[in-house]
């Protein structure tokens, strides 16, 4: 593989940005200078003046899952092709065992179905069931495979859904070994009481869908969580924060010194319930996904939270399904499979509405759409950061470039685009992965099984320090 | 029975104060008027500057309960005859039926042990399981029996605790019904993870018992029930809020509109938790009851919440067990028998330590010791009210006096206090239940079985109004 | 004066609703009771199975104002008229002395405008400016006056803005005299900064009067006043509270347990801000008013102060211009004069949006448009409340009769209605002002100077109350 | 010079840690990598596995300052060389100009009086009055002589206070320039008030010093202030953030999205307010400052911000007198000259109770101490990073060291010390300043006078990101 030079860019991390250039070889940033001499044999990609960003990593995707009785359309090669289209290098996936399926068995399920990515891509894993097989595979996963986040569903009753006890279990497990929980915040119950008490009043289309899952049943279960975490002193992650309420309690929770994070969706950001009243039901039911899109005022806030620091990444939970799959709810909006597109049109969406909407500088987005996954995660600054000896996964962004959003002219296998019609301005001209250029103005290379399973360390001070915490805080005992 | 006419005192109502005279007969209150001649035969009771107030309302007690194998020792006599010394004239105790007990089974066998009491009473009605025969008591109790609230543990697993189906259900019932949730909010998982937690560091004292329910598992609790009956959109009365945290709960909730109560205990006004630390383990053990007291700090909030008007109602939980019973968990804290006394010390302990110290005027006084319990039980004016047509339950109070309380001296049968050697000024000098003079400078003139069962009709206005107003928020069809 | 009994209603009080007809005589409520016999002479009115409820309290009107270069179209008597006609039976008026004029020649010019008023009123008065003259006019008008709350206007630089020198010194006075301090909370120096700002822009018509008035011009003034009070320990009132930021204010102070009071125009529940975009300057200019209506989610946050009962009172600000008089600010907006009306449409207004709304219950609406504006300002029960021995001021309300609003119909002399064509339903049939029947469906028969200067005294146990928890936190001499 | 390099230590920056070896030449850091060959004649230190951070900035500091009638005893020599022994290599201090003194005169004056500082510095100036020249002052100073902040004191009625009209005015001005406004929040009003009432009490020793300075009454300003620059669209920085009041309007604020930074000093995290009540004057008075140090509690709130972000930087407004300065105010606190030292001891303050007392992380502790302030006053990564081409200000940490505070010891000429006897474990074993080493184990080598003025440049991004934000919003004209 040659090096690849890029010459003449601003780069930009989560802390600053700088005029540099960037040289890439053998798969690792070899140097970042203000004038490099480009190596014997060396690619050289001019960057007129344009951004070179670390790229993105996009948090939350579900690729080839079966999820309410099918499969979603992406699998991980087209999946993760579409995301280096918008600059996207690197995924966190997620592995869903049924219950009383072994992790283990689904962790080796998963880790197959990924050979064929064309970027790097990791895995939290979910814990939708608790006995000892479940502690022990923790275990195995934290120490051997590279797993340092599990994931948990409040909602899906009858399904994949998390007892209070099995979260208890599962989160204190989690903070022996160093490891995140996350959870999908709904209560299972109320929606399930929503569901029933809605198609009780006749209403059965996906404009059913939003009125069973209002932001109350989301914050309960984002302030159980939060509460849970905090008894135990552990770290916690919630996925997808759509309503005002849930990020409301995120920062109520860090204003006490927990240590709470929280994960945003570019459809939340930008997008409002009133798609489900929509009379086309393909149009209604292709923006079915829980938690669903809100009333307009709650996106305002979850950019309120990403500007003031109390929400951290932004993901896309990149789950497609197409109007064939969709029409399974026809009759009955809980039997549609909940899930949207996104990952390739992340990175445009939040830079257009958000560096160019005047709530974010140029870093923070960095930090918002890589950089602080990375952290998070625990592979930084391997991923996240344009600096030496990191993974080359870099995108040139052009500030200037304007795109429109089309189901027509997405590379997502969807027939579905949440964005259609869109048009963003700062768009990832060239991607970057492992060194070598991927995608370039409109020209995507993406290799099928060219990406690598990143493994992601234990964490170690932070939750040392939370241990620290209780042991400061154990009693004295009492004389008697 | 003779008419009984206080002269010259100052009535004080939730709403003002006046001078008045005050003639009862028949049991009712017959006149309240500047100057009332004394009928022929009536007894005449000088109030002599002395403030004349509605008869205080426990609206949490348990008398004669059968609790961790043992029963408390006050029965529904001795009880309330403590009440009546205190200026209390009325209790609201709790039907608490095992899971899979019938609950008209086990309202017929409380209704049976309270014939004995000295003064007016009613029962709240645990629901701690969920069936269809649940469903069809619930409306037996409100439609024939005058219940109209019904109570939820959140805590005590494996025993009575209440998980969210359940409760979902019942709350969802309850609106039908017009009857008033209420919960204990503490997080039964959280508290028996944090029992085991404790009792593994080799904690089995009385000092492990707050530390397996810190305030957090507490708010927890609260903010659940909260939501739940948000969005089930029926009111909600949290018992025995202890917690600044579980106050900041029920007040965000009140300031979104939602119909929430709080209820205080007496205890959690005035103590710590540095009683459990006590080296005297029948003295730590005298003060476990759940939610524990707490750290310095969370009292001060609690007054807040009366002052602000998001808590409402005073109450004692009082449910007493000698320290042979607490003796129980000599080795083991989680099986110390929970509870404590306060019923006949309430009313003073709110007065020193609300009106004295500058916290509370006498009308709030009024509103927190009886009238808000009326109204939010639904039998006000019948209760809680110095009015024309009242039950004549009444209480003549002396700012000026003063009292110490002590095992020793009080009439509840347990041998423990927890205000022991506290001095408070502002005593109850008479009190009157029914028209009569139960009360009289120290004089205990209670009567066994002269109490009354007080039924409470079902809510109606305020619960109309919710469902009117989940009527106007029905959403709009959407054709398709 | 013949008696006057109301047979057949349901009297509606602040805390209760009964079955019970009511007997006027001399001017006062005679009796209250299920089954009156009719005097001999007296006037029979049938109620009819409509409600009977204490006539409301505006807290805030400008009658015969002189402000802005001109003078307010109402004058007292037919400002009054109006509210009687409304079934509003009192207002509350406010002396605005210039800077440098005495307070008491201010006051005396005002009680002679006053004398011709048709119902009950009683005088704020406004403290522009300081000096000793100042401190001993307030002294004044508490101990002879019946004056017992004092105005502060944080707005209007240049002419009667109070700097923070005046409110310190003020509310300080205020506390020894044992009256309320209320303030118009906008912070005059942003607004002078903004209006000029704005017009430099270019934007002179009235869509510039809200941008230079936004919420947290208001929030930061409120919040002044609320921590200024807060330091000198004396309760405070923010009158016409329009801002989510601004009651956000007052329900925190609350929950620290500080006494705040807030009151909530008819108009902020109802209007938004699209009104200044109209086209029609003569629309546009009529709604100009401080604080402006605001963006919709305001008036949300409104209703749920009045129903968590962190705001307290409902008012108008009735001051009403002619369209003549708003031309004056035809070309630049901060010349327009300030001022709308709504005295005679405010309780049919709430009631329609509150109790059909499903927002309030029929007690709540007499706490918050009649019963706690007397309880604050130190005049109930004999105004508020329908009770024996109260002024005979009553409304006789019919809940399912409907109204149209409009200029062309009002009995106010302005010739703009904000409520324009909104139709209500509830409705003031008759209106009974000191036992006389002033108002019966449709045929207003107000009584130029029948309506009586009501002396306010000064409060004495909820600010002693305060006194004394000032006392306790007095500190402990440190010996040196 | 000779090169430097430091082998064998942990980097740690504000984003991670990582084993490298730097090298300084010329006053920068020339390289840092994992093993670094030592150019010829260059010094090496072996970091024997200690940590390397970027060496502390102190964002305020009065050194020289003159004061309440005297002068502080640290000069800009002894001030910086305390700090430098302390492993601080960067102060920015105060230019505070007299009301009416120009501020380009009192600009030239403190270059003067800071040319003798042994480390780099730059300086705030303060706005404390207002005409047209010190408009055009502000611009020459960020324009010319690389000022980006402007101080205002919002305390000290009669001396330094800006009124509202100054601060509007210097904001607006402020915004324009690209400079950051900041402010001592405390009403000065109230403050004098209170200093008034506490003197009438008999209250005239530092006792009285806290109760005429009370946490509202900085919320009250900081709330103000914030307020203020939300209005303009313009950055603010609250200095020296004492209470949990005031870092709740910080969070408040920053939960709107507002961009408002908070400081916080090291003796508010770990010291109360019960040093005022000690019987020695000495002592007490050695504690006088404002704001004052707090009731407990409140550092924990303070503990809490840094840790969720929302507060930013630590400081220590190191501004010294003796005990016969300090000496001016006995019969009087209000004259007690008001100022405490730190500068040698903040950072190891701040790492014994943030990192061993488990609340932040080293990563933390550097953003916290130096990585911020270098952020919020635009000179990042130049200083606050160890990143090639950065100015040489480094430290070397050891974890594991410990170090007792003491007058005695210190290197701060003042005669107290508020840390006095307090031992802390993690200390600046060697600090580099410019490349220079100069302080080794004990051995201060401060040089008079080789310490650098910072320019520090205007903002451009995030203060284009308001601009454009407030174009955003800008209003669509309406057509009349």
């Amino acid at each position: 593989m040659k090096p690849l030079l890029i010459r003449g860019g601003t780069v930009i991390n989560a802390d600053r940005e700088f005029r540099a250039d960037v040289l890439c070889a053998d798969g690792r940033i070899a140097q970042v200078a203000p004038s490099i001499t480009a190596p014997a044999g060396a690619e050289v990609l001019d960057a007129g003046g344009r951004y070179v960003m670390p790229g993105g990593i996009d948090p939350h995707t579900h690729m080839q899952l079966p999820f309410m009785g099918t499969v979603t359309r992406d699998d991980f090669y087209s999946g993760t092709a579409a995301g280096l289209a918008g600059g996207t290098t690197m995924i966190i996936d997620f592995v869903i065992p049924d219950p009383k399926e072994p992790l283990m068995a689904a962790f080796r399920k998963w880790r197959g179905w990924a050979e064929k990515a064309a970027s790097d891509y990791s895995f939290h894993v979910a814990v939708t069931w608790w006995d000892q097989s479940v502690h022990a595979d923790m275990g195995l996963l934290v120490q051997e495979e590279g797993v340092n986040s599990f994931k948990h569903f409040m909602a899906y009753k009858n399904a994949i859904m998390c007892d209070d006890e099995t979260l208890v279990n599962s989160f204190r497990r989690a903070l022996e070994l160093g490891a995140m929980p996350t959870v999908h915040a709904e209560n299972g119950e109320l929606v399930f009481l929503l569901q029933g008490e809605t198609k009780n009043k006749g209403i059965t289309g996906p404009e059913g869908h939003p009125l069973s899952r209002p932001p109350a049943v989301e914050a309960e279960a984002a302030q159980r969580a939060i509460a849970i975490a905090d008894v135990i002193n552990v770290p916690i992650y919630i996925v997808h924060v759509s309503s005002a309420e849930s990020a409301d309690a995120i920062a109520r929770a860090r204003a006490r010194g927990q240590r709470v994070y929280g994960e945003v969706l570019a459809g939340h950001l930008v997008l409002d319930d009133s798609v489900y009243r929509d009379p086309r039901f393909e149009f209604a039911a292709g923006h079915v996904m829980s938690p669903p899109f809100r009333p307009k005022g709650h996106s305002q806030m979850l950019w309120r939270g990403l500007q003031a620091g109390y929400l951290h990444t932004t993901a896309t939970d990149h789950c497609t399904f197409c109007a064939e799959q969709k029409a399974a709810g026809r009759e009955d909006f809980t039997k549609i499979p909940n899930g949207c597109g996104g990952v390739e049109e992340r990175m445009s969406v939040i830079w257009h509405e958000g560096v160019n909407g005047g709530r974010l500088t140029p870093t923070e987005f960095v930090a918002l759409t890589s950089a602080n996954a990375a952290k998070l995660f625990n592979i930084y600054p391997r991923k996240g950061c344009v600096v030496e000896g990191a993974d080359a996964d870099l995108v040139l962004w052009d500030p200037q470039a304007t795109k429109t959003f089309s189901a027509k002219t997405q590379r997502s296998l969807g027939d579905f685009n949440v964005f259609e019609g869109r048009t963003v301005q700062g768009v990832a001209t060239h991607t970057v992965a492992a060194g070598k250029l991927v995608y370039a103005d409109g020209d995507l290379r993406a290799e099928r099984g060219a990406g690598k399973y990143v493994k992601r360390p234990a964490f170690g001070a932070q939750f040392d320090a939370l241990a620290r915490k209780a042991a400061l805080e154990a009693p004295i005992p009492v004389k008697r």
